[in-house]
């Protein structure tokens, strides 16, 4: 076991970091524009940002530093907006140039094809660090994400002018748009060697498509069980239609999958035992929106990794960030807590109620304050607060006074939501917290209606179901009806022509009127082949529709539930293990018995 | 005369640009998009630019190379925007790393307080070169311009952010709005000694107001007479109003001042005797504008200076441009001459002719085309067509179909200009001729409608000036009507409340309503106190202002001629003695006789 020593001591170590959003809110008043200069002796001042994503960015680079890692890599969304601003430019290169050029030697060695690797660079072609007019300690990888990908006819972004300064390496950008070869960067340290895979953001239905149509092709070494292979990724985990990257259709050949995209900070390795990889999500370093999986603590891996001789083995460490403002949210039913109280619910005693929970939460916060000078005082706050009646609420604007220099976000701490009576919910099929949950969506996703729609659809069980017409002409009609200012009646035409295609497919079916289930089962199987058929649109049909008719009652009920559809939507939601503790590394290696005996590559916490 | 000889041999070297405006057009089908991949050898492509403004930068910075310069010096707007492209960012950046990199050594020592000088930077207040963690074999120093100046609450630009990379030296930036310092880089090479002191863009006015209260100090270094003094400015040059730069505001301590923003190329150094200075305007490297000015051919300097042990004695060379995209611009009255030719004039015949004359032209371009395989092949070109018969026009469109990928401009090329007859100049005292020559402004300044009208009646002769409504009242209401929506008659409401203002006051001021000089004159002295009140405010005004009464005439005839005011204008239009032949350095030494004997310079042509 002399080389296992031996490689030991070559170990890779890396920092892993995403969603890193700078210049996310930069113009807000605490959240990015704040004047914190800390003189930390006469000679140089340390960085005057003050701004939170270019705070935590530091703190991630800092963390790199101290832990002495041979490279970092990032999961995309370096910046938050497409075209960054001069500042955030200009804050990004002074903290890549402060902590990634040096003296320090770079240890590894890039051993593939960089032309290929890097091939969207004509003139720079190569791993930064080889460039010998540049000192870089520490190189950076990184893919692009949603918010910073790039655009237009060159194909460029924000990536690419930090690249082209030779501060960062980015990569995982194809320029086809019809297949994507995904040749992965070979980095050598001694004997251990570790293949760097990254797939840059793709819209994720186009990913989808060239997925399922095998035009995603990926280019392993020689060798390959000799890698530890990693594979970046930045999309959607959580299904939405066919709006988000199947773990199914990752390559096998990947050790550890490095998510990026979902903010929802996991500190534990999830094992996908179909595909036989590890999973990591470290989620984002900022708070981007006020939802529940943002108020968990926020983090950053350290991988470490090296050949025993056997195989390679690694563990992903937990290092948590202590300059992140922190999220509280709570979501609060306080009518049924009044009642249980016998307190009257109207709009005083519910303002005092918030009011006393932002105190308890702010003083919870001010206890569990990292102590870091450089982690801001004012935590961001979400209520949810659910109320029945309208006059149970109160004016954001009375109770943002009490609480101005004290939150980050004083306007948007009450999110009220109605709740709808069980009486109500009876009379429809329509699951309000299915739809809840889609409306509350992460904000940095930027969702349309459509999205809504089919997510709804996608993810409401069979009751909820449409039977006649299908959900993709509804999803046409209303981008319709708000892109092209189409007329208001366009979705009853729509209705009235549906309805009226399905009586004739009926008649010709020779369907028995009287029995429900069979006519229940014709349409829908007429509403399947019209689903199937890709050439319906909308705008087409309406030139066939004649003037509306009348008012057709077009749902079918249905008491059976698609099981698949719900096990899917379940299967999803249950991936996260929350542990705080850092201690969810162990448990994510799972039972021994999974023995992951493909290629060995074993999960070892070192 | 030993150390002469040495001062020689460590004689500084420079390059001199301005007005790269990358980025500019980048969207143009052939101006900024073309694809020219010019693969040089099998091993390695050249830059894939395509792109007018990359490519000529890109010529600018080989020629500092070609010419082994010390330092590379430009006088702002190196970006069009102010929130450049990815793309501009990028290619920015990629030619400043593959030209401004490398082993060669820099000659010279900055020896001034560099966080005095960079006191705009926080982390990397000194000279790239200096960092020992990059290789920069040619320093670039650039101020800002009114392209890419610094914006918001953070007062950063885009050279912030290539500066943070470290590939630019980003100077002549104050923060202080009230007063500024401009304390010079000093650079040594040898015994050789060059104060660089800069600018950057300001709003003229706001320039011109601190110059004239004496806010802007400068802070010559030790025995300055010995040392070259270079001043870097880029403001407007030409008189409009207050929004220009005297020269006579600038420092005399300055021995050449490097003119940035006027786009026109001027090869000659210009000597001011009244400041004791030279000027150095080398003009953009693009055309922006279809103008005669952009018309002359675009070129850069290259200085050269040493102490010969008597005095600094220097000089510039100027380098033509050879990738520069050309424009023609003719201004033709084609009536006058098919007037002599017995030729009728009409739409068909003017449009024959304007074809003609286009063909000619792409004709001599062809034959004047530089030879580099950089050069774009399509000029632009630019016909000014007088007409006095709306009749005689033609379609843009029809005429622009000749040319498509032949010039580069086709949908641009003609201008038709009304021609006004004498009858109807005669009725008016409106200046057309100002007028138009404002109108036709350099499209990269962005006038609005204000600064016209300021212009206007900056310029235009006393018959043409307002004897009784102010300027100011004039640009607030057309400001008040064309920004904030306001209601139509806003002018003629101004108008009707200054006329009866005007006679109270003339009632007050008891004048002979006779004698028709003393109505005038006390008219004049009426408005000239109006326009003093800096109070006045067209709002404010409005309020006061009841019901419009009656249509008055407000014309005062008076045949004065401010005399002082046309002056001015002619003085600045007088100054460019236009030469071709690259002779012009010579010329503008001037005659010995001047004798600079103020502090040991002189220019000399080496």
């Amino acid at each position: 076991m002399e080389s296992a020593k031996e490689n030991e001591k070559y170990m890779f170590r890396a920092l892993i970091a995403t969603d890193i959003h700078l210049g996310f809110a930069e113009k807000d008043a605490l959240r990015g524009n704040q004047i914190l200069k800390i003189r930390l002796n006469t000679e140089f001042s340390i960085f005057n940002a003050g701004d939170d994503t270019f705070n935590t960015f530091e703190e991630v680079l800092k963390i790199a530093v101290e832990n002495c890692v041979d490279f970092v890599i990032l999961g995309g969304d370096l910046f938050h907006e497409n075209k960054p601003s001069s500042k955030s430019m200009t804050r990004c290169m002074e903290l890549l140039r402060k902590y990634c050029t040096g003296k320090k030697a770079v240890e590894f060695a890039v051993v593939s094809d960089q032309k290929e690797n890097f091939s969207h660079t004509e003139l720079f072609p190569f791993v930064n660090y080889e460039d010998s007019n540049i000192n870089i300690s520490i190189p950076v990888f990184s893919i692009h994400g949603n918010h910073d990908d790039p655009i237009g006819k060159d194909h460029l972004c924000a990536l690419d002018a930090i690249s082209a300064s030779g501060l960062v390496n980015y990569f995982g950008k194809s320029s086809n748009v019809n297949e994507i070869t995904v040749s992965p960067i070979l980095l050598k340290k001694g004997n251990n060697k570790l293949a760097l895979y990254g797939l840059g953001y793709l819209p994720d239905e186009r990913l989808h498509r060239l997925m399922a149509d095998k035009k995603v092709s990926f280019q392993p070494p020689e060798n390959q069980n000799d890698w530890f292979n990693v594979f970046v990724v930045h999309q959607n985990r959580v299904k939405h239609g066919t709006k988000y990257l199947p773990e199914s259709f990752l390559t096998s050949l990947a050790d550890l999958v490095i998510w990026g995209h979902e903010h929802e900070s996991i500190v534990n390795l999830e094992w996908n035992e179909q595909q036989r990889f590890f999973v990591y999500q470290p989620g984002s370093t900022v708070v981007t929106s006020f939802c529940a999986a943002e108020a968990k603590p926020k983090h950053v891996g350290l991988l470490s990794v090296f050949h025993n001789g056997v195989e390679n083995v690694f563990k992903v460490r937990p290092i948590p960030l202590k300059t992140t403002r922190k999220l509280y949210f709570e979501s609060l039913n306080i009518e049924e807590e009044f009642l249980q109280l016998n307190i009257k619910a109207n709009a005083d005693s519910m303002f005092k109620y918030c009011v006393d929970r932002v105190e308890d939460i702010l003083h919870k916060a001010a206890v569990e304050h990292s102590g870091d000078v450089r982690e801001p005082k004012e935590p961001l706050i979400r209520l949810r607060v659910e109320y029945s009646d309208e006059l149970m609420t109160f004016s954001h604007y009375q109770f943002s006074q009490q609480f101005v220099k004290r939150v980050a976000n004083p306007k948007e701490i009450i999110l009220f939501k109605s709740k709808r009576s069980r009486g109500s919910k009876a009379n429809t099929h329509t699951d309000y917290d299915k739809l809840d949950e889609l409306m509350d969506v992460d904000e940095t996703v930027r969702y349309n209606i459509e999205d809504v729609i089919k997510d709804y659809f996608g993810k409401v069980n069979r009751k909820g179901q449409l039977n006649i017409l299908c959900e993709n002409l509804l999803t046409q009609s209303v981008k319709l009806l708000v892109e092209k200012d189409a007329s208001a009646d366009v979705i009853s035409q729509i209705v009235d022509k549906r309805y009226n295609d399905t009586i004739k497919a009926l008649q010709s079916f020779s369907v028995d009127c009287e029995n429900t289930d069979a006519v229940k089962n014709a349409c829908f199987e007429i509403k399947e082949n019209q689903t199937k058929d890709t050439n319906i649109n909308v705008a087409h049909l309406l030139t066939k529709v004649s003037v509306a008719t009348e008012n057709i009652d077009i749902q079918v009920d249905s008491d059976e539930e698609s099981v698949d559809s719900v096990n899917a939507v379940n299967q999803t939601r249950k991936r996260v293990t929350r542990t705080r503790d850092g201690s969810g590394a162990k448990r994510a290696r799972g039972s021994s018995s999974r023995g992951r005996g493909k290629r060995g590559v074993s999960y070892n916490p070192l």
